[in-house]
């Protein structure tokens, strides 16, 4: 007999949790640093360096993503991908993810499928595995919530913290700044176009490969910019007793982003520097000689505590923080 | 100016995501393994042995936790300790924690203090830090959410898996069976005693070092009683494509369960045989010499693919599945 295929409305209560494990591990490849995957207790990931990254993050429906504006692929791209951009944002590489997701029984299994293929999407981008996990009912509860760890290799290096910026370093970024808040904007106005502005903010594509390269190169701190580029950047310039000073004039605002302010009638240049989920990686770097290609220098480091723009304190909100 | 002190009744909403962060990890001391803790973009953790042992779990509060059953205090130490004894299941010595949290915005600051101190204490008592985490808003939701990652250490010994027993084999427990589902009738009946049934219940103590204990001691398989022992013992029957009979009269039922038992008119060996939550670790032996003290024998791996209680097939539900 052939397996029974799938029923379409099939929830997460008819098939059960160990049947939905099964269904969205199976037939997946693991790459070589998965020692152990999912199934056992545990899982095992190669730490050859002798210590090991570590992140978690939680996005809860309604919160960090909604299911009307984004498909379950893209919120499963997106719960992976903000998670390994922090261990990026050590000079990590990625080595694994660990999924914990709580659902209500009525989610449509096939749903509870279509985002672990996005995860599953995510992690062969930044070449990990899913190598473990965890899935629970909400109860009474009807909020889906889904938390993700992450694991890194440092590859020998020191770790790049928040901590280590100096007077006189070169601040600069790597990766998109603002696009998700336009493409957030969009969608908060009901509109679903342009599509590269709402795909930015459903689909965050953190360039993994930046962090390592920004500490083979020296930097002396990095963050990545989840909350937006002042917010991150303060907390980089706590960390490290400094201050930071964002010059407008060395942050490119692409054309569409100009385009779609317009439409709005908002600021680009607001969205670019407190607009979060873009997750690229803000860094010093000791000179400018040291900003690696592809990296951006938008600023530098000098005596105090505060971050301006263009030698002022920014006016408005910095970013997010959750409860406020 | 000295700072203000914490007001009586303040919310997570009024001291916010970065105040609550530090509240709960100021003053906290991290053990050698933790290379760098909590504060930046994600923590490094000491992995000697060049691999790392890494889980997640997920507990919902009103499906894992109750606040009017348990203390907070009492929630953090439970959510803490299940997730390492997933460690210890793999015959590795935990290393490090990373917690996740949502709650809704009226939660009160103080209650997430006392949860955050219960993770401490369980943390401590297994020698880890709490190494990271993450902290969000349940938006709308009213569910409180807590998601834990674990990290462990091989110390140079193959990973114990569920996979590896064989027929011959010796299956043995170390920790405590059916206490906590004793503890969960006396709850469900709306009593509070006797109390060591009751905090069984709320506080799972499980066996930590008895996981790397098993694994020097040459243990075949090994899993966690987190589902129930017939529920557990049948994962890995499963795994290792073998059968299970558990003999009763090896399973030793404490006086105080067969009061409680007696008392609200139930079957004692009933919870021993399919009652979860005590994390006590269930582990195949190659010969009754290679048991290690403080492990008991309860029964004999042979061939084929069922779990027998006595020889014969257990009448009643198994165990714990979510959204079953």
């Amino acid at each position: 007999m052939r397996p029974k295929p799938p029923v379409n409305g099939q929830t997460v209560a008819d098939v059960g949790e160990f049947g939905l494990i099964r269904r969205v591990i199976s037939g997946r490849a693991q790459p070589a640093s998965t020692v152990l995957g999912p199934g056992d207790d545990a899982a095992v990931v190669a730490a050859a360096d002798g210590r090991v990254v570590a992140s978690t993050d939680v996005l809860v429906e309604g919160v960090h993503f909604r299911l009307d504006w984004s498909s379950p692929e893209q919120v499963g791209r997106k719960a992976v991908a903000v998670n390994l951009a922090d261990i990026a944002a050590m000079g990590a590489v990625p080595t694994g993810v660990l999924v914990g997701l709580a659902c209500p029984g009525r989610t449509e299994a096939s749903m509870i499928e279509a985002l672990a293929a996005g995860m599953w999407q995510e992690a062969a981008r930044a070449r990990v595995g899913l190598v473990g996990g965890d899935m629970a009912s909400t109860g009474t509860g009807d909020v889906m919530m889904i938390s993700i760890s992450a694991l890194g290799d440092l590859r020998g290096r020191a770790p790049v913290t928040r901590g280590g910026a100096l007077p006189g370093d070169i601040v600069a970024v790597c990766g998109r700044l603002g696009w998700a808040a336009a493409g957030l904007a969009v969608l908060g106005r009901g509109f679903r176009s342009p599509v590269s502005v709402v795909n930015a903010h459903r689909n965050p594509e953190p360039p993994y490969e930046a962090g390592p390269q920004a500490a083979e190169a020296g930097a002396t701190a990095m963050i990545d910019v989840s909350d937006g580029l002042l917010a991150d950047l303060e907390h980089l310039a706590e960390a490290s007793g400094i201050a930071i000073d964002v010059r407008t004039d060395l942050l490119t605002v692409d054309q569409k982003l100009v385009d779609v302010a317009t439409a709005l009638g908002a600021d680009s240049m607001h969205w670019v520097l407190t607009g979060g989920e873009d997750h690229a990686l803000a860094a010093t770097f000791p000179e400018p000689a040291a900003v690696p290609d592809g990296w951006t220098a938008i600023g530098t480091v000098t005596r105090g505590r505060a971050v301006t723009v263009d030698g002022k304190p920014y006016e408005g909100p910095a970013g997010w923080q959750h409860w406020r």
